[in-house]
């Protein structure tokens, strides 16, 4: 088992209190609720509110071990794991390593963007954000002032409309007050889309919704535009302008990582093409799962969606135990149940089935589900506090610069990006 | 007002509500709840629930100005005072900049050991620490492992005693059932005391309470035993013993940092000798107080605690609003209101004026005077959440590897101190 993201221990999960041994290797020794990393990003959140021990999670489950790895390649002829720490032997395989951001081959935007995909990057933004804020005190040039206070989102899906709004929220209510000596306006936000409309996977009216909320919370949307390359002090577009801005967070997509290569023909995004059961064409001991997979439905490809992961999971569970006992893997089959994103204090969107939700009551059902989602009760507990601190309150409290943000001199160090 | 720990903090609220206009200076954005930073590096606290925002605590406050930058210099005779980010004019100065690590000169031990004494220090030791368990279990070489899984805590004073309490428990109770494939054993914490009791400035009977219970957890601690050297695999002690270990917690004393340098006659440690009114000779607009300033009290030099640091904060504000009315300063007189410390669950020692408190009575004391003393309501309650939760199910839920701790070819980069 090869990631502890929603795919691995869905699958972890399925397989437990059986006679398999399992082994979960991940580069990380938490598995991370994603789908709120924006709030850690925008000052609301604790790491420990949103990430979780892997051995924490599985400390219950006698056939279940961990290891903490960098899997850097697959030899399945010789049905083996390379790790960054040593070789590790499988009966069967699950792979479920996720994805990587991608900056779609441009070196410049690769190294002077925020991405917004792992947790270090999470804290990354919150403290540049901040220090932004910090350096914009100090600075008497009208320009350069300007360019610290404009804060680019590029990328109009999920992630980049809720850090958006996130961000929006944490500048108006929280550092206005903190920083007297700023003139509100001075700050400004810019969310560049490269397709027609914000949250292309949404139903239109969710989506011209979620841009009049934007832009009600003063971010001016920019669609139709993509981002060529970028500088330290600004963003090129490829309509010929040009946003000068020091800080450029990225949420414009993502692919499969350097794992995948190699395994099988390539779908979409550096995914592997598997069977409709999952597994690998001509290794049926080997299942690609979640973000890695490219799995065809309904004559489309779905979509890197912790929902598909976890659904691949549970399918591919059941094939091994199948296997184990002799018998035949099942094809998989993936039920829709909805999409949904918030876009800021009591505004969300939601498409489940045939019903449009959106507004207070979007806002609410979002809400709702990822309080249910989030995995310890302990999380759950803290992150409704911060929650309701945040909304009563209109406070962020973990505005904290803890690393380079808060240097005069340092800037950031290279990408390390594993793709 | 250089700086936002107890002493800029405390000074800040005795001259707020005045016409004074008060500029607040620090290196970082939020001020640190010090005594609980072990929480932290023992994986029990998020770093929000020890550090806030100083822009929260100073927002109240109308005429009370923030900037982040680090003071490098003061031009006593100019009255100015130089930042990496610009020149800042005073009229008085209240320099409360606080100390840093001393390591005695030894650049090897400096390079090799992990300080705990700033926020970002303490998540290093937690990834540190996690990441030394996941790399044992990669580890077939026994003596390699124990290597790895030997950790020694220089310096028996208050933070040397509480983190090999806290990292005692974090070994014994969580990460043995985290990880099943170590054998109870392997795990070795040695605390290394340069003088011959523990606890050296509490009453000799508490000193020896302490001893006990920190060798009934199973920590090894060798009084009058001093650091001399470390390279990559271990400690070089003044005895000529040798304790072969990855990971050196250094908490074996600070001193002023590098703004103290020039400013006066130097008293033990890089501080300043300052008069008795705690204003520099020579220059009655500048006060220097807390860790930085040398105050002699009772015949001997008073002890860098947050307790001194915040009557003297009280002090010097007192003089500065009686000096702007055109009065004059009055002598700083500190009254001791006793010293505690916790070893770990149920244990700790206090001493409050003639009384010596220790074991169950010792430890239910520091934490009502460290609940009571932690700044913000919403703090408060999350620690009483935290420390409740590990106390009912011995649980530690901050266990993340953040850092390079997990990766298995970085080491760490050179250090940073600034003094």
């Amino acid at each position: 088992m090869v990631g502890a993201g929603f795919a691995g221990l869905t699958a972890v999960r399925k397989l437990a209190r059986s006679d398999i041994d399992i082994l979960v290797l991940d580069r990380h020794n938490y598995h991370l609720f994603t789908p709120l990393l924006y709030q850690v990003a925008s000052a609301l959140l604790d790491p420990s509110e949103i990430a979780q021990p892997v051995r924490s999670l599985l400390r219950g489950l006698p056939n279940v071990g961990f290891r903490l790895a960098t899997a850097t390649g697959v030899d399945l002829a010789a049905k083996v794991v390379m790790t960054d720490r040593g070789r590790l032997d499988y009966d069967y395989l699950i792979l479920a390593a996720g994805s990587v951001s991608n900056f779609f081959g441009s070196l410049s935007l690769e190294r002077q963007s925020y991405p917004l995909k792992e947790l270090d990057q999470a804290l990354e933004i919150r403290d540049r954000v901040l220090g932004r804020f910090e350096q914009a005190q100090w600075e008497r040039d009208p320009a350069r002032r300007a360019e610290l206070l404009t804060f680019v989102i590029v990328g109009g899906g999920p992630t980049g409309v809720e850090y958006a709004g996130a961000l929006s929220e944490l500048v108006r209510l929280v550092l206005r007050r903190d920083c007297r000596d700023l003139d509100p306006g001075d700050a400004r936000i810019v969310l560049v889309e490269g397709g027609d409309r914000l949250l292309a996977t949404f139903p239109a009216d969710l989506s011209k919704y979620a841009l009049r909320t934007l832009e009600k919370r003063a971010i001016e949307v920019w669609l139709g535009t993509l981002a060529k390359s970028a500088d330290e002090h600004g963003l090129d577009l490829s309509d010929g302008r040009r946003i000068e801005s020091r800080t450029i967070v990225w949420s414009a997509g993502v692919r499969a990582g350097r794992l995948s290569r190699g395994l099988g023909p390539a779908g979409p995004g550096g995914t592997v093409k598997v069977l409709p059961t999952l597994q690998l064409a001509g290794h049926p001991e080997a299942f690609v799962i979640g973000d890695m997979a490219d799995v065809e439905a309904g004559g489309g490809h779905l979509p890197m969606l912790a929902a598909v992961a976890m659904q691949e999971a549970e399918s591919a569970a059941r094939s091994i135990r199948a296997l184990v006992r002799g018998g035949q893997p099942t094809p998989f089959r993936y039920r829709d149940k909805g999409i949904m994103a918030t876009i800021g204090r009591n505004a969300g969107v939601a498409q489940i089935g045939g019903l449009h939700l959106r507004g207070f009551v979007g806002w609410l059902a979002w809400l709702g589900v990822h309080l249910l989602l989030i995995l310890s009760l302990r999380s759950k507990f803290l992150v409704l506090v911060n929650w309701s601190w945040d909304y009563f309150f209109y406070d962020r409290p973990v505005r904290f610069i803890l690393g380079a943000g808060g240097s005069a001199s340092a800037e950031r160090a290279p990408p390390t990006d594993d793709g």
